[in-house]
């Protein structure tokens, strides 16, 4: 439905992959700031209010800690995509697609954050929520896979180390996502932590990755 | 209720279409991400939740598909866009009322999709749901025609294949959908299928096209 | 809250600007988007769905309407803000804090559209409607008042004729909402009306403005 | 998650800095237009709308004084986050995640905004909304600091009494938010306006700086 995009000039290029991020960063401004809508305040009868408030409002941590889960790991995806489109200098149909289903399920993330608010105890909730977030990174690191082969559409020569440092990132956080949903299947609670341990295992990753070089 | 324009250099003029752009992106990134609010998390009683939930999941799937559906031809029109607006070197009035009532339908498109989850197997709401997406691609198609005619406004001397490939695409998509609306007077679904098969006509057709030149 | 800019060059002027169109046409386009989260889909038993739901969304069509006067206004107030910064090449603390007021009205406006949705009959829903379209433009109108008459701010010496249509179209559109607000106490039909004459009005005044030249 | 940057030459340096501010201003964008969403409609039943609609739209005024509050402190710390990124001119990691840590508080604005709304003669819910405002604050500060150190971050040689400014008004926004806080504890009423004077303050202390050099 689109149509041809041939015989465009460099510059024309340039506002052309800054539409692709533009699109993008709206994209995940609005599942990052959607994700608030989850946290609903609580209903209490005026009579009651202040005596029930405070234990309502306490009965919410789960919904807030899933609300920094998601816009956190939310971020660390759009630091990916950011460092990873920072290589690209020209793009084609397959890599706008690629780009277009990482956006859809990057969109899609604030209702298996919503499911996790809801029923954070449940396995399958888990196994969804963790899904959820694998595959949308997995979809970002084919974006990684199919420029990192096209010299044409990244700037790949920079240094060797840079790009096995983004090759690595790229499939070790799925795997990690992954390896919770094992985890779910014997305990729920420690799926869940596991998912904490990813982020601090991520930057003993980034360190260990740029020590070596 | 705007004010004239007259008088403005070229520099001015690529901010002023650079905002028209980012008015645009802002619409189909809010667009995207809002279809996901349609799907909303069952409501269980604590004590069925671990019996029903695997059900009332398994239930939203027409919901996931419509998401993926509605997802999916909004980045076509937005693929569509971008190439049009590629080729767009100013701007005029009409050309920003064209864009604008283009973004009035884009805007509305969660709403047909909250139709269509609802009450999908309902001939009417197909109706509804083929004739807003095709009348935001004619509006869309318009902006192509008006521009296409216009040298002032649009670098049409790139190359005549690509044009005339804008054009076929330009009406085919909208065709395809008002056939869709012919078939759901027999059958909804095999209306509802023809949606899926459209998507694939349209690879077909780009690749054709990109032959023949 | 915020802090001193004193000591920037041209280039970070530039940037200062952009940032200041990025957020305002953010809240153009979210306030746009969010107008179609007022048309709700009808809750209709399932039993009943093939029979009632053509007369339930046949009694959809006044908030269809008020959807689409809200789109075209703030579209016409877009186009206006678009064409005044289109003539401000710096900004000072006084023209960040108008504009962001304009924002703040901007912002409003889906609660009186929501309000005109479910009560359109009554006076004194359509007096805050167009009381709250009123003001908008008026705080942009102040907009267009403080630069132009600030040289260091805007470029105002591009054409006087332009100048005074900038002027004339900056009081027409609040005044036409206030006289349509003197309407509603003998006719809130009419009052409604008299919108739609108002976007008439304008094109007819721009026109005019046009020719006179 | 993300991957090294290095290796990037200063245009690109210039792109990606204008991700870090698109992302933001999006943030801040739709957290300003979500605001809206807490003042809903009063239901009231057909026959009695002309009689109980006034009183009805009346008894909301708190929700329209806490949308204007809300929307004006967001616009503080939005020029305040504009005015310190207008001297950055690079950013590392940690400068992207105290950003990002600012932005998830500005996207939580939005709930003690709605608790406000609901339960403002509350001393916990002031506390909350205060003690949101101060920490979002604090962080927006953080960034300041660490880049006020760094000068292959920031153009920090522009003028001292400027750096003296920033710094001041940094830290005096929380603290007036805390005193508020204290304030609380004897008065729920005095705490929320003092946040009135917060901002007579502000323009105060601003002017008293800009008077000092």
């Amino acid at each position: 439905m689109g149509g041809p995009r041939e015989g465009r000039r460099t510059e024309d290029n340039s506002r052309s992959l800054n539409r692709i991020l533009a699109l993008s960063d709206g994209v995940f401004a609005i599942a990052l700031t959607l994700l608030v809508l989850n946290i609903e305040v609580p209903e209490i009868p005026e009579d009651l209010v202040a005596e029930e408030l405070p234990g309502a409002l306490l009965d919410l941590w789960p919904k807030f800690l899933s609300y920094i889960l998601s816009f956190v790991v939310i971020i660390f995806y759009w630091i990916a995509h950011h460092s990873i489109f920072g290589l690209i200098k020209d793009h084609d149909r397959v890599l706008i697609w690629l780009n277009s289903l990482f956006l859809l399920c990057v969109a899609f993330l604030p209702f298996p954050t919503a499911l996790l608010d809801e029923y954070g105890d449940q396995q399958l909730v888990v196994v969804i929520y963790a899904g959820s977030l694998a595959t949308t990174r997995l979809l970002l690191s084919l974006v990684w896979w199919y420029v990192s082969g096209r010299p044409h559409l990244a700037n790949i020569d920079t240094d060797p180390s840079t790009m096995r440092a983004f090759g690595i990132r790229a499939w070790v956080v799925p795997l990690i996502f992954l390896v919770s949903i094992a985890i779910s299947f014997f305990s729920v609670t420690a799926a869940v932590y596991s998912w904490l341990l990813l982020v601090i295992a991520d930057f003993v990753l980034l360190r260990v990755l740029r020590r070596s070089r």
